[in-house]
Formats: structure tokens, sequence, C-alpha cells
């Protein structure tokens, strides 16, 4: 029986315990959401998993890390580096997006460095292995793909992106269309080279229950990839996302039926105003599946801040009921992320997570908050390092810029207003 | 006659003219602006600004940047500096913080360097020089106070921060209440310090008439200032808060009618959800007079990166119609920021005033996003750079990691989704 299967019948695993124990919550409340389709885990049955995650209605805001080698920039201890970096930081989940040469190899490693669930985007395997094999993309057969499904479902892989909804009439419409920016997904744009090389439907929409069989047998989270994201604010909320949207919906219907998890992805570069809308349409068209954001980045003009851009979208959009965010780091559009980047990242995404789900109104998220300005009422420097979402960057800040006296810093000096206020509140008569 | 008086009489002056053009307006528009208290242009008659800016109703969202010395940390020639980079990287005003030795000297040096209006919070040199002349806070006479205000206004500062509804009934309401944090706002808490040791109303507010008269006689434009502004999430929106809000929107009907330009100041640490109905408020509550906010921070965990908290709660703020926002640095709360996160904290709050402006529909905003997203298109990277909000660094993070092939990026290499889609979209049949 996979997770679904076991929901429906009221059975709680080791993976339900964990997760309802980590967001303070009943195992009654994970289980009615993993069968209703709000709630997903993703856990391969192949996989030895140490830190599984709940997505989902009512549930914290988690957060992924993009790792993974590229043809330009390959080096797989790096990456298995950066995996273990972000999970320290507070990553819930990892993806592997490696594009470099031996693809399986980094794949295993980052699989063995994360104890965090891992999802990969196996249309660039499919690709890199079947134009190595076959010539060229067009060449690649439709069985090959899900043969790569297979090997990856097998290696223990938690969540696949699957580009089902980048549809022959999705694609046209985005043609007709015209848009700044046309497919800023890399999945999404490999998929249609194939589908209009052979001028074919797009196998994973078409052969669908091919996908399911692969999922469903390892128990393997489908994430709905949104390959007709907008890549540019004015491309924002356009019929070719909505109608993208629209066929996942109706594949996430079925996949639940048929027992898989599924979590629908969503844009991409959206402005602040159209956020809201973004997450209820998900919703309301998704059937209340789990929404993985990327970013959104609220605005184009800032390459070198997208973490900065992306946090800002992300913090409105899961206030707003997004239940997943991708991080972005400050090389986003620019290069591979060093290691640097993604610290960067990771710690701009858990800051967007945290303020969402003080909206949200998470029991005990603003417990965080009220700890860490205790502490600063206090002048206790070392406490609110220890609280503090980064524990090395504020001690360094200080550090550097050493105030007179010991319990304030060198912004007020001994103009504190803390201090003061804490003198002189006292003696206000009541 | 001063600018409100122009106004009324229509009189179009120099100052309403640049505003008009820069903000793509009839003059009328800002006319009927200034006339209504809804739009402000800071400009002392003594000064010769060379970029006056509008702040209000209508127009793009404004950014300041705070600068000055602290007694921890002093150093002039490094605070003028700051003043000029802030102003170069798109800052449209600036505010003159400092509590170091030299204050006239370095606010003089900070008035020539900034071709932008120029702030101050006068309590600071009121207290710094007071207590040197009469030995405390406690002693210095309310006549002192003034005297400074007479002193700076000569000078040539455009605006002033002042803390009027710092009431007595607000203090006490703070104290009863007692917060996580109570009072974070340094001038709030000087003021404060004076009204508790005399036991007397705060001179601000019971000689406003004597501040009015002579922001009127430089035409200076009075921000009033937010003094009990919440310091952690989990004060805010508090009974102390409003309170004085309602003081400060009584205090901007006078002022208006008087012929004096005002703003209000806002909070401080909010939550997400608060932020609408803080702006609200605001608008409602003082009589849609310009919002002017010092973040809001959305959440108090992060020490090292407040940049980031500020963009993400100024960004939801000015989208929802707040003027103004004070810029953040990853400084904040740990030292006096450096050159580098003086830098930081412009860029993070262009980026938070751009995108809310995108989403408030300033026409032309998105057009910017149009031509550096077409730029991408074309991987016209030296253009990218020109349009980037920061030319320098993308530059620098894509000269680090150089691609195989020039037009790409080491992200994706040859998988680059644009490059894809731009050769399969134009084979679609349609």
């Amino acid at each position: 029986m996979n997770l679904i299967e076991k929901a429906r019948t009221n059975k709680v695993s080791k993976e339900v315990e964990i997760v309802a124990k980590d967001e303070s919550k009943e195992p009654s409340f994970i289980l009615a959401g993993i069968a209703s389709g709000r709630i997903v885990i993703p856990k391969n049955i192949n996989r030895k998993l140490r830190k599984p995650c709940g997505i989902g209605e009512g549930l914290k805001t988690k957060i992924n890390t993009n790792v993974g080698t590229s043809k330009d920039s390959s080096n797989i201890a790096k990456e298995a580096e950066k995996t273990k970096i972000a999970v320290e930081l507070g990553s819930d989940a990892i993806m592997d997006l490696s594009t470099g040469p031996g693809i399986t190899q980094t794949r295993r490693k980052i699989l063995e460095a994360s104890s965090v669930p891992v999802g990969t985007v196996p249309i660039y395997e499919i690709v890199i292995t079947g134009v190595e094999k076959f010539g060229s993309v067009k060449k690649i057969p439709a069985e090959f793909m899900f043969d790569i499904l297979e090997e990856q479902a097998a290696d223990g892989v938690d969540f696949f992106t699957i580009h089902a909804g980048v549809t022959r009439n999705a694609v046209k419409m985005l043609a007709k269309k015209g848009r700044v920016l046309d497919i800023v997904s890399r999945g999404g744009a490999l998929i249609a080279e194939w589908m209009v090389g052979n001028n074919r439907e797009n196998p994973f929409y078409e052969k669908f229950d091919k996908v399911l069989d692969i999922a469903k047998r390892y128990d393997i989270t489908l994430s709905l990839g949104d390959g007709l994201r907008p890549g540019s604010v004015a491309d924002a909320t356009d019929a070719p996302q909505i109608s993208e949207l629209i066929t996942l919906g109706e594949l996430q219907k079925v996949s639940l039926k048929d027992g898989v998890q599924v979590m629908i992805e969503g844009p991409g570069h959206v402005p602040i105003n159209e956020i809201e809308a973004n997450v209820l349409l998900e919703k309301a068209i998704c059937n209340r599946a789990p929404f993985y954001v990327l970013g959104p980045l609220v605005t184009d003009v800032a390459p070198g801040y997208d973490h900065i851009t992306a946090a800002i979208g992300g913090a409105i959009a899961a206030s707003k009921g997004a239940d997943f965010l991708c991080y972005v780091t400050p090389a986003e559009h620019l290069r591979l992320p060093t290691l640097d980047d993604v610290k960067e990242g990771v710690i701009a995404t858990r800051i967007a997570a945290h303020a969402a789900d003080i909206a949200k109104g998470v029991k005990g998220a603003i417990d965080w908050d009220i700890a860490i300005s205790k502490a600063r009422k206090a002048r206790d420097w070392e406490k609110q390092f220890k609280l503090a979402i980064d524990k090395e960057k504020p001690r360094k800040y200080r550090e550097a810029s050493k105030p007179g006296a010991e319990d304030v810093c060198t912004m007020c000096g001994e103009y504190c207003s803390i201090k003061i206020s804490e003198k002189c509140l006292k003696k206000v008569a009541l």
C-alpha cells in the first residue's frame, strides 16, 4: 500500500507520525489531507528518508533548494556540499537539476547527501542521454522517456517534476499569443522542442497512465511542472499559463484517484497585485492540491538580487496559501550558483516562508519572533545570535564594529531606544 | 508664499514643474495634491535643491536613505560619501540621523553632498547639545528645543521628523499595556525620557504652533514621527500605535490648514497580514497624507538580512498605497551601516518600490521590466547589465563563471530555455 491508500484506510505510517509531530497536528489531520490530495509527503519506497516533510494546507510553509551540475560548471562533490549546507540551513527538500556529465552518479551522490526528500526533472536526463544515444531531441523515442523515469524511480527519487501540461494546444496558444519571453522553463522548452520536431502530442500528457504507473509503484510524488510559466511580469496570468493550469488540475484529479500524490508548480514572474489571484486560481482549479511556487519574482529588473525579488513574491504567495517555495539565489539569470549564492538563497527563502507562516497564523510561528525580540530587549547578544535565522552573519557584523558600551550597538550607542525606554517607562505613574 | 499657498492659488513653481515632468503628470494634478495635503514636495526656502521630488498619491513610490554618524562610529567624510552613493543608486531623499560629535558640521556636509531633499530628526541634536549644556535630558528647557529647530531650518533642512504624537496619554497607554519591545524609536524614547523626567506634556505636541511657525517660515515639510511604532511583529497594530496615529491625523489637519506640508511616518515591524490594514488606517485617519514607512519588517528573526525583511514589507505596503519607503540595511539592529550596507539597503528598497509601482499601475513602470526582458530574450548581456537596477553586480557574477557559448549562462548552458524555445516556436504550425 502506498501513502494515499494507507491514508484512505486510516493507517498511520511512520512518515505520517513524524510529520504530525513536526507540525503539532493530530495524525488524523495529516491522513485526511493526504487522502484528499491537499497534503503530500514525498517519499520513494526505495529510499531511507531521515527527514520526511509534509507539504500542503494547514502545514508550515516548506522550502526547496535546487542543486546540480551543468555542462559548463560541473563538480559533483560541490553539489553534494551545497546539498548538505542547504539542509543544515533549514531547507526542507532538495531538487537535483543536473545537466552536466555523470548525471546518474551525481543524482546518487545527492540522494546520499540529503536527509530530506529529493526531487528531479527527468526530462533533463532524457534529453542529455537521449541526444547521445539517438542523435537529437526529436529522435528520442517516447518509450525511452519512461525508461529514464523508471531508472530514476529505482534510484529512490522522492518527487518528479513532469511537464505534462505542455500540450499541443497550449504550445499553439503560446506561439499565437506572442510573449515578451516565451518559454522560460528548461523542461518546458525541451518537451516543446520534441513535440514541435515530431508534430506530436506531449508523451507525458498522452501517456500519463505510464507516468502514474511508475509513480504508483515507487510511491513517488508528482510535481506537475509549469512549463509555460511567465518569465516576465508582463506575461503573467495569461491564457497559455492558465490553460496549462487547467490541464494540471485535470491530471491532479486522475492521479489522486489512482493513488498518486501530486503537487502543482506555479509561476514564475508575477506582479505583486496578481499573486493572490494566482494562488486562488491554483487552489480552485487544482482541487486544493499543494502549490509549489518558483518565486514568484515581482520584477524582472534586478539580476544579482533575485533572491530578494523572489522573497517578496514568495512571502506574499505563501501568506495567501502557497505551500512550498522554491528558493532563488542572487545568481538567477546569470550563472550556476556558488555555495555562497546557495546560502543566501536558502536564508532569503526561509525568511519569506517564516514571514508567511506568521501571517497564515501557523501555530507557534510568532513565538520565534517573540523570543528573539525578548533577547533584543535584554540586549542579550549571544541569545540573539543563537536565535537568528543565520547564526554567523549577525555576530560578524557586530564584531566588525564594536560599541563603546557592551550592551548596545554602534547604530545608536548610548542613545539606544530600548535602553532609554526601559529606564523611563518604569517611572511612568499609571 | 510657500508651496501650499502657491498651490492654493494655482501658481506653478519651479519644483512643481520638475515633479510634474518627472511623474508624467499635469502640473494641475501636482498642485491639487499639494493643496489637499495628499502630495508633498520637501524643500526648504534656504536650499538650492537640484533634484526635488514629489511624494504622495498617484506618484511613483520614493525611497529614503538614512546616513549619519554615531558616537561610536563617527567619520563625517564617510557619511558624505554614503550620501553621494545613495543618490547615485537612485535614492530620492536622504536623512541625516547623526548623533556623533560635530553634528552641525556633519549636517552641513550632508546637505552639501546631497542633490536630493535632506531630512533630520532634530531631537537628536537637541538631546546631544542639550545634555552638554544643561547636564541631562530632563533639564533641557522646551525653549531650547525650538532654538535647535530654528537653527536646522536656517541651515536648509528640507524635512523634519517631529515625534509630536508621543503624548502623555500614549506613553501611559504603552506603559500600562506592556509590549514585547516598548519604544524602539530613538526620537520617541528621548522625548519620552524628557516627558517622564519632568512629568510634563511633549513640547512638540503642546506647542505644536511653534513647530508650525518655524516650518512655515522655511517652508519645511513635517514628517510626523511614529515614536510608538512596534519593534516586534507581536506588538504591531496595538492601541498605543493607533492612538499615536490618531494624534498625528489631528496634527496633519492643523498643519495643512496652516499651510505646512506633512507626511506621516509608519511602522515598524508588522506581520504581512496586517500591512494593508496599516496603510488603510493611515490614509483614513490622516486624511490621505503621504505615508512614509520604516520597513515594515515582516519578521524579527533575521538580523543581518533586514534589508530583505523590510523589502518584503515595503513592497507590500507601497503596493497598497504607502508613498515613501525608508531603506533598511543588513546592518539594522547590529551596527552603523558601512558603505556596502548602504548600497545593499538602497538596492533592496528600490526593488520594493519598483515592484510596488508595477502593482500600483504607475504609468510606464512595467516598461523597464519589458525592456530588460527583451534584452534577456535576445541574450544581449550588455543591454541587460545597462538596464539592471545594479549595473555592476550582474556583470561580476557572469564574469566569475564563463559559459562555453557566449549567448547563454552557466546555469543552463546550451539547454537555455529561451534559446530552445526561440528555435522551436518558429516552427509551430498555427
